[in-house]
């Protein structure tokens, strides 16, 4: 049976901005966050499960229409007016337009919504649980290695910002400037905060002072702002979520030591619960933090092979601490500066796990971040099967949810069952659990995975039994954790191209894949690069080939390959 | 053996800022908030232990120098170099100067500092914990309650908060305004979040279609920003932590539900893990939240019988639904204004703890919000017990670790045994084990509790066996647990008096008691009592006497007794 039928979707919640001022034919499609679902599907539950969303939307894909807004660096309240919430919408194929998929994605799945000033975002319950998970991961990290949390106020005296003189140069075209306090013109302007190291300089002078105060290692759960042009949700947006650590060290060992620390930890964290096997290397000069002696980053490739900073780690040196005087007594009675590191991850790396996992059904989430693991969906179509569907699927929740399993029972009469598998496929739950009269009667279930489509990742007859569900769910999430890191290890590995020219590395760029070649040449060198071909030097991988190297661009010596990508 | 100990401690953090212009005699003390340690005490482990803190310090309190310096609304950022950290600092007697005694455990605990900007606050590790303590408790509570968390942006257009008529004649005197951007001045100013109704209004009528959206119920932990002149660290700085619940509802009985819902939950949550007595009741019409119908409120007494407004939840009727036209189409295809909610507890909470059980030797934590609940302190003579010490100090720390026990082994060789008594007992940590040879030996412990000074709340011999020592922890910290609240109820109700004249509640008041007495006079009555006596009316409890009532103020017929207090 062929059913005609139309799942929610929408346009673009964002799209770049290419400019700050007011263009004439800039355009920004816009849409509403919530999904409208006014046809619904009549399920045949012993038909095979509907096709896979893509093949019904690449048809009627390209019908909602783009529309025209002024892009003024202005507040925009009229958004809902301008779209119509009872028009069906569709999600774009990936493979046809990858920024449209993600801006559906994130529409659809409801992980994101606009705010009304513009490049800010609302992140919504379902994009938030993923921070949350984020947060919850990384929290406990970050205490196992000696750091506390605590909270520093985001206004900062503009004065503070330009004591250091490449981070005031980094930093001041994006700044937000409060000027008016309780109504009254204020003397200094305060930066709303755009990350928070003269800050913690200013008080870190207030409670170092001897050798014993070290290392002071702190971190904190904030929200900051930047003044960006090209917004895009989670990617780049004015205001954004993230943690910000900060430590200071009596060595400037200790200080390095930190830093490779942390960004170990962000790398163990990108592999083993976002499974995005990221590259993970220091930055060049060019590309080093507005304030920091070395970058030390974690560089993702996303589904359409354009690299993602997913989170860095900053060995300060004593930059700040020469700029701010924060000084120790040492065990010999000298004063000295403190040797300093930060670090951050932010909401961006939500960003990072839709584009690295989605396809074009929606969402795919590595269990281990997924809000919902397992959905659950009750199929009967007689009334007299119904009360039986309902109970063993509230035994089969009871007994997940008992194992730490996190689990949905999705039971609504709204919905059909052909509805629901859509509708949770497309928001990248792992596994279905599927429970219908038969199923009842011989006391098991049938579990689909989500990333292997169709008949494909479905079993059938997996018993009920409590113990051995809980087994066979919790090694399927395994399976699935494992298997989308394998799948995104071998499309990096298959998109990242040895060169040993310039030549070569055009090329690759220009084939839309990482270029990895010895680099020894000038920053101007590394500029030209990015100017000519639009990449730009994301790392020095740590993970280095052995032998001679020659530079790719000069010919000279080089002690290091480089990684050269487009990027977010 | 007397010995003279000085223990550190601190003068003034904050001070109330009585006006908002700069006055040449406002006065604010200053210090850095870090402990100085200068003096160390040569404890003898078979000595009594020291007398509590207050009677060392009540003769050497008051020798900290208060300092001048101008309260306008400026960045200060010379706080350091006025201050000499060298100086050995003490806690003024709670009993004497309720205000230091606040501001010196502050600092002496390091629960907070001073922001560079007027009126921020930092706040450190210790302070942060107790924060995240709350959030802990309070974040299952809202989920378990059907509550997702979310976070919408904090600059919020300035027309917004223009909307709702009360709301901006509320919030406008306290806002901070962003009016630059990435360099350039903005078009419209934007508002850096008091609260969120109008943002989230705004964002509801997005989501909100049908009555099938209905109920939607969400909360945010985030920061926000009020422009206060009078500050006083956690109750009321510039900028604080909370969370804000926001609901919209089909139905006037569902929002009023809910209101009731959560200021039960705060209730709860203060009687049972805050150890905080709270009355919960009505506001007046006049302490009413700006755009609420209702606001429910939790009332909490301090040492200093000043009451604080610990918490609120708010019905808002249709007040901002009907502003920003958030509707609904009900079953009967009827477009309806949504029913509101909105509810917050904030970083306040922290110095209501504070100031319910601290005492004049610091801080004194219930067991269920304190960061450590448990400190060991090993104590050795000879180097030759010290391993053994040590070694039975550790395993007793991995005992308790184990059992959930939140515990700190201070093992520093650089403090004496007494050194480290009083300095948990000023960050208020509910017990503490101390581990001697002699306890080693004897595979005994000896256990003290924070509640109880002196010999009273000190039991030796007790077995170091794993079982008998997690069971005999806990049933202590449930001990405490119950001793503060039922302290601090003693406190409460003996500082309550019922009166039924004005003349009565003038008396109680002058005595800086609350005066609970039936009341059905007009507003201008109520503004009446503040302008003569200070005080407010706090609430109407929802706990009311039976029987007739007249009110205290007017003769006439009242249908409740209200409870005035003077109040932070």
């Amino acid at each position: 049976m062929v059913v005609s039928l139309r799942l929610p979707s929408l346009t673009s919640l964002f799209s770049p901005i290419t400019t700050t001022t007011t263009t004439a034919n800039s355009l920004r499609r816009r849409s509403p966050a919530f999904i409208r679902r006014s046809r619904s599907y009549r399920f045949q539950s012993q038909q095979p499960p509907p096709p896979p969303l893509a093949a019904r939307f690449s048809s009627s894909q390209g019908t909602a229409a783009a529309e025209t807004a002024s892009e003024e660096q202005r507040v925009d309240s009229n958004a809902k007016s301008r779209v119509n919430p009872d028009r069906d919408r569709v999600i774009t194929p990936r493979s046809q337009d990858f920024n449209a998929w993600y801006l559906d994605v994130i529409a659809n799945a409801e992980l994101a919504d606009y705010g009304p000033v513009r490049g800010t975002m609302v992140i919504r319950p379902y994009g938030y649980a993923i921070w949350e998970a984020i947060q919850e991961y990384l929290n406990v990290r970050f205490k196992e290695t000696g750091h506390s949390n605590m909270y520093f106020p985001q206004f900062i005296p503009y004065s503070f910002i330009e004591k250091e003189a490449s981070h005031v140069e980094g930093f001041s075209p994006e700044l937000a400037l409060v000027t008016i306090g309780g109504g009254k013109e204020l003397e200094e302007k305060l930066v709303v905060r755009p990350t928070s190291e003269t800050m913690v300089n200013h008080m870190f002078t207030q409670w170092i002072h001897s050798y014993r105060d070290l290392p002071l290692m702190v971190n904190q759960w904030v929200n900051v702002t930047r003044w960006e042009h090209r917004t895009k949700p989670f990617v780049r947006t004015l205001e954004f979520l993230w943690q910000e650590g900060h430590t200071a060290h009596a060595t400037p060992e200790e200080a390095e030591n930190e830093a490779m620390q942390m960004i170990n930890v962000y790398t163990k964290f990108a592999y083993e619960q976002a499974a995005i096997p990221v590259i993970v290397g220091r930055k060049s000069r060019v590309e080093t933090f507005a304030g920091a002696s070395i970058t030390y980053t974690i560089e993702a490739m996303m589904g359409d092979r354009k690299a993602l900073q997913a989170g860095t780690s900053h060995n300060l040196g004593q930059n700040f601490s020469r700029a701010f005087e924060t000084q120790f007594t040492d065990e010999n009675g000298q004063r000295q500066h403190v040797w300093q590191t930060s670090w951050a991850i932010s909401t961006r790396f939500v960003g990072g796990i839709i584009m690295t996992h989605g396809d074009d059904a929606g969402l795919m989430l590595p269990p281990r971040v997924a809000p919902i693991q397992v959905v659950i969906i009750p199929i009967w179509k007689k009334d007299d099967d119904k009360v039986g569907v309902l109970n063993a699927a509230s035994s089969v929740k009871e007994v997940l949810q008992t194992a730490g399993v996190k689990v949905k029972l999705d039971d609504t009469d709204q919905r059909t069952p052909g509805w629901k598998f859509n509708f949770w496929e497309m928001k990248g739950v792992p596994l279905r659990i599927e429970i219908g009269p038969r199923d009842v009667s011989s006391g098991s279930v049938v579990i689909s995975r989500r990333d292997i489509p169709g008949k494909q990742g479905k079993v059938f007859g997996i018993s009920m039994e409590p113990s051995s569900l809980e087994a066979y769910v919790k090694d399927k999430l395994d399976e699935i954790q494992s298997a989308l890191l394998e799948q995104a290890t071998s499309f990096r590995d298959s998109n990242i191209v040895d060169v040993s020219s310039y030549d070569e590395l055009k090329v690759a760029i220009s084939q839309g894949k990482w270029a990895r070649g010895p680099w020894s040449a000038s920053d101007e060198d590394e500029l030209k690069v990015k100017e000519e071909t639009g990449a730009t030097l994301r790392c020095f991988p740590f993970e280095q080939p052995q032998g001679n190297k020659t530079c790719l661009m000069t010919g000279n010596p080089a002690e290091e390959v480089a990684i050269f990508a487009k990027s977010y």
